[in-house]
């Protein structure tokens, strides 16, 4: 049984899906239901991203549950957060609905979301609902909290500093590759059964993403405070080309020190792909990646799941991977880049 | 000369909109080019608002110029910040953008956005932008904040407390209708031309709305703090059937205190429609609807631009307009609800 949206109306809808939603943040003083929500942030410092998600642009109904896609768009902003050395705190959620979706879709979008507030500590504030004549349109905006003149920027990194990435990098861009293949092979079939065995975690990273909540706490307690920090959306080598540049600086990176995932390079000669490629450039990682200083080198190695892939240098040394056969590579922006 | 987006792809496009761009509110610390915007609010409570603006939905760029557009989006933020008694201080801004727009399309939203933040004094201080398959998508997240403990909610109206409204009601509305009419009528007629004469007050209502900035200094000026306030985004009818369901009381609204402009008469009778229905239901005022304490009815009745139009009371009375001729007709929630 679908319940047409119609049936609850705007405010309707709003009230059923943010029905015994309750504020556990201290910031949080007031949640939905006024003009706006009110925060009280007197003794840290205010953090504030957005995302905007677009269906046919950013996800495809087709594989995506409604469920993982509600998570993922909170998550997404918490590694904005979590990527200036912050913790988020809330979300504010404005939804733009077409006339194909009814309340129990939009139950499945808040389960995730709620889901990733209540793992992630963040309370939902607030948002907009409207119908939409375009599919399916996400905006969220996460507001956090950063210990006064902690937060981490893209422009603090300095030459030998080292450079450093969290997790492991192009499983969630393989892991659309499988989706994208398994959905041309259902064309027609409806009784198609997806072969994601021996993937599962491709296909987790892509679907349901986390935030390195845990890198950041880590760091605090081993006392090391980054130089520079930005999550891997775009692909490493779009997000270190924006370090250097906002940095004014240059780097070296090692392809034999990037972390790659086993089913990563399975999946990659599986689809005669280059891996390097994946790697570097395949993007969603919502991995940390940062800078250090080279006086930090044993406290960081000394980390779980965090790698030293390479350093930075003066400027005019430019931005390269190392290959494996010492050979240099000027590193490319070929993140996703939707308007290009 | 149009210049198609895909030249300067999603990060050379945001480079060019934002380019000059400067913080002028000290809450204002770091602001776009970072994975998040940094604010300091360490002796005020911060308040928080998001409005979703869809293509077909909100906006029809037959007849919504671009900057107007973006003057409108940033303002009806601004709106909502003031109804909490709040000064508006940053806004985020996402958008997503299909294939027709040019640069100078984009050009134009963005001189009408840096506008409506020069004339109310609020910073630009980051966003999402994204390729959209689905016409022009636009998400803006509104910063502002307001003395400690001094936001007015919806909740405070109390039993014999007077209801005040800024302005006039209804012309936007009828704005609308008139934009809609010439909009028919120029179909398949390129040299058309559409005729506002003696209505320009009714299509500037519509598309280039103001926020009521000047009233909430005006009435601190005066030491009036509403016990409830809402801006009229939807209609009278529906924001004050939410003060009272949050304030658990009931109303009375006068039909011959309802504040409506020369225009929208005459625009309703031309186009034959109910003016009281025009002003009560019709929407996209944003104007200040707010209540006050009757010992502070000498005070309000002073200030330029406010009218009392009715008064609070106790809930099993419910929520009735008092017509012309002395009759009682029940409130009823008929605003735009996109939704229903």
């Amino acid at each position: 049984m679908e319940t047409e949206i119609s049936k609850l109306g705007e405010f309707g809808l709003i009230d059923h899906l943010t029905k015994g939603i309750e504020l556990k943040n201290p910031s949080s003083h007031r949640g939905i239901g006024d003009d706006a929500a009110v925060l009280k942030y007197p003794d840290t410092d205010v953090l504030v991203t957005t995302d905007l998600l677009l269906e046919g642009v950013h996800f495809d109904l087709t594989y995506v549950p409604l469920k993982h896609l509600g998570y993922k768009s909170a998550v997404v902003n918490f590694s904005d957060i979590y990527a200036m050395n912050g913790t988020p705190r809330q979300i504010v959620v404005s939804l733009g609905i077409s006339s194909r979706f009814t309340v129990e879709h939009m139950e499945a979008f808040y389960d995730g979301l709620r889901l990733a507030c209540e793992i992630y500590g963040v309370d939902l504030v607030g948002g907009d609902t409207s119908a939409s004549r375009q599919g399916l349109v996400i905006s969220i905006t996460c507001i956090g909290d950063v210990e006064k003149d902690k937060a981490v920027f893209r422009n603090g990194a300095k030459d030998t500093d080292l450079i450093c990435v969290s997790g492991d990098l192009g499983a969630a861009y393989m892991g659309l590759q499988l989706l994208e293949r398994e959905k041309a092979a259902s064309a027609g079939k409806p009784d198609f059964e997806p072969d994601f065995a021996g993937k599962e975690y491709l296909v987790e990273r892509q679907l349901k993403p986390e935030a390195r909540k845990d890198i950041i706490a880590e760091l605090a307690k081993a006392g090391i405070k980054p130089t520079s920090m930005m999550d891997v959306s775009d692909g490493l080598s779009s997000e270190l080309l924006h370090i250097c540049k906002e940095s004014d600086c240059g780097c070296r990176v090692y392809e034999d020190r990037t972390p790659i995932d086993y089913q990563t390079a399975v999946m990659a000669e599986e689809l005669n792909m280059n891996l390097v490629t994946a790697a570097m450039n395949g993007g969603e990682d919502y991995e940390l990646l940062f800078t250090v200083p080279l006086t930090d080198h044993e406290k960081v190695e000394k980390l779980p799941g965090i790698k030293v892939i390479g350093y930075i240098t003066k400027p005019d040394l430019g931005c390269a991977m190392v290959t494996r056969d010492g050979q240099e590579m000027p590193l490319r922006a070929q993140g996703w880049n939707s308007l290009a």
